[in-house]
């Protein structure tokens, strides 16, 4: 593992790409996370890689494609209405069964919103701003670190599943700078791209060619497309779920849910409550596809448990997820805040001390 | 109302628009909905309304913006990867709070997919496709007169919330013809505009000047813009929650959640499988959003039913709004294809008889 | 024909176009010409026209074309880089036969260049900026007065000759006020539009279908098509050339050949030198394709006169059609400035008396 | 000097650019010269380079302004319609004074045209399709190897001059096959990139700032870049005319001006009347822009000679270069054909005996 070295979460995603083995890259600048752009313009010709800036963000995501229909590792980053105009060509490399790796360092929204962190593309992400049946993996980041690590796993696992994955981080990821590690075990090389990837065909090794298409016109062929794509999204709810689990072994009377950066402030809510006698316990997912469902309803049926809460920066997207989760065992309630203002430990403890009563 | 005259789905949508009023439509053609686009440019210039075929999908969602701004009403029309390039628009008009009525005629995907009908645009559609926190309206037509009636119901209810409202149909219900009526008394004009639009600023009549935007760079700004927007589709999810029930008078073992044209094939199977003396319910949503939560939950909390099945033609979507309505009272089930062929009623009945062992 | 009203140029230019029975308008917004489309989008709804703004000027390239194939009366403005932003649409609208009006008021370039005026897109108007041999008529006015009559002429002439037609002003054009009237009798209307344009089909009435297309795979087709181009401008440079000449019947030392508002300045330096004693001839280019060559000829081979100078708000490029006007008759200088400031009338004196010496 | 290898032009067009150092190519396809990007998609990756498929010739334009900003060698090939849309971009590199080589292999227009060879973009690429005062240098290959020694030669000269670079070739130098000889001697390193790329600001070693704009508000900068550019154009014109002189020291009769692969065809025509005792001469440009002004001047004064014909694959364009350097010393001719037909030795005979008469 490298040493601890103090970084800007944008720089470090840059960088954790490059340390995963990804010497492509394609972006629109957008503020929050235009550092991405700004360091590995400086970077990725150094290491031999490629940077190139598309024309829109419209441009980028089907760049995205054609790199990784020739089996080059490729990712991009953006913020919000940058990530929306990139849903019909993630809709395409889901349908196409192509392994990419998208980054939103989300701001304000809806519209042009503000620059200010948000979490409000959780729907988005999670449940597809594209058309049609699909999901990508996503990750929820709560530091610096844990975006490097999240960022080393994601192009291992787009390719395992032939899928996009995103990482869903917010501007405070983005902008704050902590000390990171690069873990050298999380290196990885493709392996499997000869198996899919239109990369040049020798015909002298196989009899085959590969096709990359999302086109079905036949109902049998798409529906059977679909089937396939189910079964790998089956696969990931089996093996990819990921969660941290906060003062779960305390009998706590109210069960936080809230991932990235909220995450952290809601800790400290907690450990204040503690040292105040109240216990709260926190599952934090950590993949938001695959949702830790299991562990949500799990932790919500301790007998101390009366209700569970979302606190989102958002006016409410993940705490329907947590509903389903729950399935009715006990309230759910939500509490956010939208538009760049991050609630503070003491508004935490206000709201979870009022769900109480 | 008008006399019952014979037409497609498509014609018929667009027919509709011009009748409730809206003498603007702006479009880009594709499969399967190409035909209003066909018939609004041969019927608009005859009632003085303007068709334009935009460069792109992008740009089309740009010029409903424009349009809507300055009053007018307006509305397009396209099929699944065309809407997902509109997302970045809607989540731009639903940002500044403004009224405009889209139309996704829904064929097979992910990606280029296929162009038989689907529904798998359903989380597009109900969870925002775009960044931020905002929603559309969404209804669902079953038949070409309710397509007709929801049109012309879509414009004065996108002015009275100023919001997008959208129209999820699928290929079926384009392509399809049936006999439809024109009612007159879903004609209506807009009253408000002068409060908010860009209109032409007559600085005699008002001392104010109407500003259209969605950023908000100071964070409490935004934050109240988001509480606006909640407030409003919290009002929505009050008054405006739509719904068919079916055989909810009988004592039916399984309530079926479906809907869209995929709703009528599983009336034929509620309808044979009542002669075989089996008794399944149907609760219909006809808006999507707000979602018919409570309806599903009293359906499925009578004593006679034992589960709950969402059938859809995608590979399961509704059914996690399902599984929210439900609340964990009875077991939720899914059954779907997605790929262009709509299950036949005896492949319903086979799924039901199945389930319910 | 109306009483004198002052009006700046560009509102001028914008209120030319509906008198002359014009009511569709797209454009692109661009310094220095914007308030044409200012003015026109207030304009044009109040007597049932189409303001259109399209997403960029490639876009509304493309949107005259469908206007002009469907038999509507349509024009558009921009300035330099949104003109070369249009070269292909040009090209496509010319190879397909179609009625078009472009105004370009030209600004310094090249690229970003500045905003100030400058006559430089000579070449890209007469010398075609799009593909292939085509032509535009090119006609350039001296003063607000003139701009109005040449859009007024512009839209009959395009549907004379089935060819754009372009009006190439600067931006003093633009800018200045004067007092216009808009000529009653250069109302027109098209006449011949349903021999050609797609405008609906009544097979009852024709038993032929028009069809627009820039496309002939067949290189005889293609040859064809050209010829009959070809045979257009050779038309027009027979009956369309148009021209001013200014103290040509004086004993003129020196011709001076120069263009739009570049000639006012020359004019006052003319009246100066006469005043001096120096006689100086000028013929000024109402259409700059075709070009007077002929006039150009006769001017220079008066006795009297010692050479030609081409005076440009550019580097010399209308100097190139002075020149093979003048067919080694006599030598051709150039004078030019381009960066925004006019030449004034002062230098213009300067220039002219070095020249003789 | 490399062996002689049998190369389809296309191919050859993109190995020279390998071969001359240039790494970087950035294209859209189109007919009849994607073969150079299908050759260059697999060939780049080998040599380290890269290959970039924008979304439009228009976003093509704008990167290979980025990338030669950045210092990059970097070039493009299309065909006419694409050309077109990359006029603006070509102005905005010419302004800013970057160095970067288009390859335009001609097919028929206007409009869509037709995919066989033509010429008629000689305006276009003489005359500056764009907006400004610029000009490219052209170059205009005979053969497949004269166009990979002007590809070799197009990359020094961009950067000597910071100016663009064409080559003009057409449907036939792409698609015929003949053997090509890579020269050691042209492959060249760009040498004074640290003077005004902006690639990397290593301020250590200077104390300025590299900048790249063509944007100057002020009217005197715009003035002084227009000469600055000026002063470029008459060093071309200067030092870089190259032309070919055929059967000049023969006593012509007639003087053929043509150029590309239509001087093969002419020169077959020319041998032919020689052999039947009729002399022709013939100056062919290999640049077009500088034009060889004073050679055609120079070669139609012989006493023998009694007009100048230019022979083109056009409706008549480089005529006028040709006319304005006879200079009215003898009458100048045109014949052409534009539909993809190449004219035949014996059509080009017949011309010429037509004429003498």
């Amino acid at each position: 593992m490298s040493k601890k070295i103090l970084m800007k979460g944008n720089e470090a995603i840059g960088e954790a790409a490059i340390r995963a083995g990804c010497l492509n890259y394609f972006a629109y600048p957008i503020t929050p996370q235009t550092e991405i752009a700004e360091y590995l313009s400086r970077r990725l010709p150094e290491v031999g890689g490629v940077f190139l800036q598309g024309e829109s963000e419209v441009a980028v995501s089907y760049m995205i494609f054609g790199a990784a229909a020739c089996g080059e590792r490729i990712f991009t980053t953006s913020s919000s209405p940058g990530v929306s105009l990139m849903c019909e060509g993630i809709s395409y490399i889901a349908g196409a069964q192509l392994p990419a790796v998208f980054v939103n360092i989300m701001r304000g929204g809806p519209g042009l919103g503000g620059i200010l962190p948000s979490q409000a593309d959780y729907f988005q992400a999670t449940k597809g701003g594209g058309h049609g049946d699909y999901r990508m993996l996503i990750m929820a980041p709560e530091s610096v670190q844990e975006a490097v690590e999240m960022m080393m796993l994601a192009f291992p696992l787009a390719e395992k599943y032939l899928n996009p994955v995103m990482i869903l981080g917010d501007g405070l990821i983005g902008q704050m700078m902590e000390p990171v590690q690069f873990p050298d075990d999380l290196k990885s090389e493709p392996t499997n791209k000869d198996d899919w990837a239109t990369n040049g065909m020798d015909t002298r090794k196989s009899n085959s060619r590969n096709l990359i298409k999302s086109l079905f016109l036949d109902p049998e062929l798409l529906n059977n497309n679909n089937l396939t794509l189910k079964a790998k999204y089956d696969r990931m709810k089996q093996d990819e779920v990921r969660f941290e689990s906060y003062n779960i072994e305390s009998d706590y009377k109210v069960l936080i849910v809230s991932f990235g950066t909220m995450s952290r402030v809601c800790k400290t809510a907690i450990d204040n409550l503690k040292a105040e006698g109240f216990e709260v316990g926190m599952i934090r997912p950590q993949t938001l596809f695959p949702f830790p469902e299991k562990a949500i309803e799990d932790a919500v049926s301790k007998d101390s448990c009366n209700l569970a809460v979302s606190i989102e920066m958002s006016m409410g997207q993940m705490v329907e997820d947590v509903e389903r989760s729950v399935k009715g065992k006990r309230p759910v309630e939500w509490y956010g805040k939208c538009g760049g203002d991050v609630p503070t430990p003491e508004e935490i403890m206000d709201v979870v001390k009022k769900l109480r009563t």
